[in-house]
């Protein structure tokens, strides 16, 4: 990998959950920052796994090709302290974007002097953001189940029920699909709840012509779907046509703006341009998409301030939404992969007014 | 609070979500260790929390009484620095175990000399296993619902079914019941997969008089319940029932020596040495038991190189096991509420060798 030679580094302490799962394959997760279920040191030659011996087992048959797997013994940064000292290691990488300041000074106090902590900030979100072939399959899978599981969802809507018994039927639905179950709490929000992009599922009873927002994902093999619809039953009232209209449009600029080397906040602002010729910029009060993995929000980001340049092998999600306090909203949300001269959309779910 | 007066601070940053949780109330979750999606500055006069324009009608909707709310501007860093510099703080706390270096450094380098920081170690862990009257109301409400729900499947459970299929009914019951659903994902180990502590539910089919361990909890307002329990059809084998008698008597043990003032590994070891009166001390391969509450893992912990103290308000789970590679194991587990002189079970769920 050249990450070593990048940063000028021998070897990688990685303790992240996300970041171990990645090197790994492991699909234990942290019961909390300063208790990680396990560690790994990566060198240019060799992945090592390091886990509790309860969870040794378990760690050994996830594995991936190529990981060793091993004992901790006790306290994970004197175990790795000793390791690097043994191995005569001396610019060793760590993850300072998510290891604990604690675990850093316990750490470089075990090391003592024999090696130096190089921080490596986003190197490892840099090459996870470029996805190989087994992650593209994977991300395909989780969102071809959560376009399954959204066409269940959709199909039982009906005015008269609530916002959480529609988000309880998608939730069984991403299981009967086949998927490991939801990749985040999924969103419907209805009527004037639609004006808040993180509403959570409520008692709100859902009423013909009122916009339904559904924020939704599979997860398959730890890696995650996400897709938003906004829906309805019955006749949508014309604000909601109009609206509809708008977000979709803006949608298909931003999809003709996105290709490898271009920069994010391009694409952002293709956007909010089109809603700005409709006065309606104010209203769009989020980024247009991230990147999704083993994380629903990885980088790149595309928001006004990203500084992500697009890359073939991105996948990220394309998110307009118009949100208008004591009406509603809208939101439509696809996945794209990044290619060369454009982009290929692995979201297969319906739109509505295209049916 | 003291936690002022014991650092010698006069604020303290609180950045981690479970923390921001305990002293806000509001439920937002973190994207991700370096992407927190708010932060508060806490005093020993004000509690305020900022959040992003975007999240901030959720937060003040959710804030228990007495927080304040404000708008985050850019990076929560350079946002607090500057709040940190206008109030002239001057020894302000921060989350050690949990902020990563590179937030850290940030920060530090936003205030810019202006304000000492000052590592708080454990000192909101030490705070969080007291539990209040409230921490407590919602804490009996999780493991009641926990008890209603295992119920269900244990009901469910007939030689034939698969452990996936029992999970599932176990995960829909923790919803009917009125919960939030589980706190973590729901253990059902049958036969030999009932020797791995934290095995995953699969495809195996589950025999008559072999044991299936089932480890769940349901969430109320953020708190969890946990429950073990080892349960069978038909007649248990032989080995199941001496293992389950014996695993039984250690936790009983366990119960007797549990009062605020005792080490939390005197208690472990009372369970240990159970154990090692029949032989089979190796074969508990974990701790005791650890505080539960907003996080499903939390101090005090009882292990055997613990070092924490019980104490009054301390609500920790009791469950010792035992495990055989090869024929399987059993694992029974009760959460307790340590008094002064001794404890309150919290747990309803039947035992099946009591019936």
């Amino acid at each position: 990998m050249t990450i070593f030679s990048q940063l000028g580094i021998d070897a990688m302490i990685v303790s992240g959950g996300t970041n171990r799962r990645y090197f790994s394959g492991w699909s234990a997760e942290d019961h909390a920052a300063d208790r990680p279920s396990g560690v790994m040191l990566v060198t240019p030659d060799e992945r090592t796994l390091f886990a509790s011996p309860t969870n040794l087992p378990w760690a050994q048959a996830e594995a991936l090709p190529g990981v060793e797997t091993a004992a901790l013994t006790g306290a994970w940064t004197e175990n790795l302290a000793s390791v690097i000292r043994d191995r005569g290691l001396l610019r060793v990488g760590f993850e300072d974007v998510v290891l604990p300041v604690a675990a850093f000074r316990g750490l470089e106090s075990a090391i003592a002097g024999a090696a130096e902590l190089v921080p490596v900030g986003p190197a490892i979100d840099d090459l996870r953001r470029v996805k190989d072939d087994r992650e593209i399959g994977l991300l395909r899978n989780a969102l071809r189940l959560t376009d399954e599981a959204f066409a269940i969802g959709a199909d039982a809507l009906v005015a008269g029920m609530t916002e959480l018994a529609l988000a309880r039927i998608i939730q069984e639905a991403l299981r009967d699909v086949g998927s490991e179950g939801e990749a985040f709490p999924i969103i419907v929000a209805s009527g004037p709840n639609a004006a808040r992009p993180h509403h959570a599922p409520g008692d709100r009873t859902i009423l013909d012509g009122e916009p339904v927002i559904i924020d939704m994902g599979a997860r398959v093999n730890g890696y995650v779907g996400d897709l938003t619809r906004t829906i309805w039953t019955g006749q949508p009232d014309q604000q909601l046509g109009t609206m509809y209209r708008l977000v979709a449009d803006a949608q298909k600029a931003a999809f003709s703006a996105i290709a490898a080397g271009v920069p994010a906040r391009d694409v952002d602002r293709v956007v909010r341009d089109v809603f700005a010729r409709a006065g309606l910029e104010e209203h769009f009060v989020h980024g247009l998409g991230h990147g999704i993995g083993l994380r629903i929000h990885e980088s790149p980001f595309m928001g006004q301030t990203s500084d992500d340049v697009l890359a073939a092998g991105n996948v990220v999600t394309v998110e307009p939404g118009l949100y208008i306090p004591g009406w509603g909203g809208v939101r439509i949300e696809d996945v794209v992969l990044v290619q060369p001269d454009g982009y290929v959309n692995l979201t297969g779910a319906t739109k509505l007014l295209d049916v």
